[in-house]
């Protein structure tokens, strides 16, 4: 080979080289004082936190607060209260009207077979309308999808759809087979009625074999008001007795009834409170989640989590003296459950009032274990986000990769904005997402504050390196 | 620059950048087909998984299962005829001389602080002699260490040591606080008797502020008789509350009674099963955990997980119809808890019979979902095992890194053998280790499959690519 020939293919060679060396130079981005300030967070947030402590009392001085109700009222005061004690800059309560769905009296159903009366699970899906007064009784038809009651059609009518697609447990992420199933409960009854359907049950969304039914929210679209049936989940065992049985007997009847009913919108606020920024005091950082939760667990990891460790983000900074150079807003977002009209209003706001948001976060995947970020920004932003790996992997916080923001600050989408999602462990969030078992004792002390600690340790980042 | 000086340094540039590109390299080692396999076993172990039904039954049906109990012989019985069942190629027991201690009735303890009588949790040790039947009472002399006591010395005379140092809760890995702090428990009865101290009672090794007392081996080492002094853990609630009061009244008499004994050691067994290699079938690569476990709980996490994933990864290899190259051995090794001796007499076999064991994998940090690996090995094959990352990321197992193995693997150690340990998420596990929470309940039947899973996984590559 020549020499300038030689020299050529060594000099492609060392560009390739450097390209896959990009990563290592902006590693050294991240200085020594980040880590000390990211440990110095974790250090607090173990042993000095406080986040276990407030959600202690939301989950069981105040438990479930669906939107509108007299629950959800008393934890915006709590909330509005907590970041006046904490000495936030500001603190504020953000208008918001909030659909009022109430749930009635206890759901009963039942179904006979050979004789024998087996009582099963149900609960209304949030925004369904109530059964008569004594209550629904029809044959069952079993269908695993949406398609599947198109083509059904006309077979449909003066029966009960049974929609059983259960969660693909090969999916590693939780929340993959959630995404995989949850057509069934939000659009499920919507698709009966112009068929004549009386009504639509569906399977539990959650791996779990148990007798708790979840609810969450369905939709009825824009149908007739004639079209529309009444819907309730029922629990996985139930599910899988009634499929079981329906095998032997096709004709077996199903019974259930509820009194659920949909009143008139109230007045509701998203709590919000912030660190008035150094340097760019109109430069926003928005960490939140959502205030309101489903009625029938106390909402611990629903996101009574998700509130308390935003609350404690902003503790933190302030604890450890870090003064923030963008302003970091701690937002508890009202009526992410049915409806999301707290999440629409922040960013209508934010728009309407030409405020510059450059990032949020949303914590609203439960208080599990640590895992990292989900991203949703410009590619740009990505390298720097990844670049933050090293600093982080010594909290478990490997999981660092593009993916969904969260529902309350997908509204504030923009080009320039970068949303990230905090990923905790999913192995356990469908056993008790929007079910009974949602409550203050199925979330640990440490978990919850490694993900606050977490939390803040991104923010700090995002403060000090994003433009 | 001249060409030729350019070329060197361009040469030299790109053989720095060479050397950070060879992991890149290995990757490539993990073929496509691996991919398949580690996934199916995935899909396996969460779809048709065993392992949890499993646990339930050593759990619930036979319970806690100290080395010599009963309830260790039934638990060696189960092992032995589930490994039959399963049909591996050989199933045998491995005789192991254990030592037999009993807890005798259940301990009592309290303290009189102005006139008030309270009640506090505490548990004796493993090991531990009993008290006189009228139980101890005296002064108490708070302690943060061993060589405090040494420190201390005469001044201790007559009075029960209480050793308090809790848990360092900054350590992200638990396991780092518990090594900081076990060394009271293991060590301190043996450091007090020799000044004439009366007994010594140990903060449990938890995280956890809360009622439950955590046993667990203490040793007397070596010396006499006369100084040997009864030793209990008290619970951490009841630690900072006795802490506290002795603050104000530091000649508070703290009384507690405990009848245990130690019993002359019983025949017991390792339960082993292998399959067996079709290429190299006197190479060995053995898989387990430990079927005793302490008497207050039902050893669910602490180690029912570890044995029934390790009996589980020969199974998903037979489900999935891959026939190791290597024998594949799964152990139940005995007596982990009180004495290692299952570990120290399958070793002890292992090299009597010439064995080549060139791998062995342990699980025994509870069954909570999957971090990675760590590993014990010569420096060459650590490149090889990182070279998996990739290829195990998907799953969540980020954490494949140097560390310990586990303590029944442990004796097997030499200069060709590569030691695994299998790391779940530590942050739960010292709310249970060795506690009456240790229970069925609290293992998560997804993270328990997940385990599993990973470990078959490991044990598929070490298969598949150690020499």
């Amino acid at each position: 080979m020549k020499p300038v020939f030689t020299l050529i293919v060594l000099l492609i060679a060392l560009i390739s080289c450097n390209n896959n060396n990009t990563s290592k130079s902006i590693e050294n981005k991240v200085n020594k004082q980040d880590s000390i300030v990211v440990k110095n967070f974790f250090n607090t947030a173990l042993t000095n936190g406080q986040s276990y402590q407030w959600l202690d009392y939301l989950s069981n001085e105040i438990g479930g607060r669906l939107s509108g109700s007299p629950e959800s009222a008393a934890a915006i005061l709590w909330g509005e209260q907590l970041m006046k004690d904490l000495n936030f800059d500001k603190v504020w309560l953000q208008d918001v009207m909030v659909p009022h769905w109430s749930r009635g009296e206890k759901e009963e159903a039942s179904f006979t077979f050979n004789n024998t009366k087996y009582d099963v699970a149900i609960c209304a899906l949030g925004g369904s309308i109530a059964t008569p007064t004594e209550g629904i009784t029809g044959e069952v038809i079993e269908v695993q999808s949406l398609e599947e009651v198109e083509s059904l059609a006309e077979k449909l009518r003066g029966k009960i759809v049974f929609f059983n697609r259960p969660f693909d447990d090969t999916h590693i992420q939780t929340f993959k087979a959630y995404g995989g199933c949850v057509d069934q409960r939000y659009a499920g009854a919507m698709t009966c009625g112009k068929f004549g359907a009386i009504a639509a049950i569906v399977r539990s969304m959650t791996n779990s074999i148990d007798d708790y039914p979840h609810t969450g929210a369905m939709s009825y679209g824009d149908i007739a008001e004639n079209e529309k049936v009444p819907t309730a989940a029922i629990s996985t065992k139930a599910a899988n007795l009634l499929s079981e049985k329906l095998k032997e007997n096709p004709t077996l009847k199903f019974y259930f009834k509820q009194s659920c009913s949909t009143l008139p919108d109230e007045p509701s606020y998203n709590v919000i409170g912030e660190l008035t920024g150094s340097e760019f005091p109109d430069e926003i950082i928005t960490v939140g989640g959502h205030l309101d939760s489903w009625d029938l667990g106390d909402g611990s990891h629903d996101d009574g989590a998700g509130i308390v460790q935003s609350m404690e983000v902003l503790r933190l900074f302030m604890l450890n003296g870090i003064k923030p150079k963008h302003t970091i807003r701690c937002v508890l977002f009202i009526n992410e459950e049915n409806g999301l009209r707290g999440g629409k209003k922040y960013a209508d706001e934010a728009k309407a009032k030409k405020e510059n948001h450059i990032a949020a976060l949303e914590s609203d995947s439960g208080g599990f274990t640590p895992r990292g970020f989900t991203f949703d920004t410009s590619n740009e932003n990505a390298n720097l986000f990844l670049s933050w790996k090293p600093l982080l992997a010594p909290y478990s916080l490997n999981e660092i990769e593009k993916g969904h923001g969260g529902a309350d600050i997908g509204p504030l989408k923009s080009e320039t904005i970068s949303l990230f999602g905090y990923r905790p462990d999913s192995q356990r969030y469908f056993d008790y997402h929007h079910a009974a078992t949602d409550t203050f004792d199925k979330v640990n002390k440490r978990e919850l504050e490694l993900g606050a600690a977490s939390m803040a340790s991104l923010v700090y980042l995002l403060d000090t390196y994003l433009n």
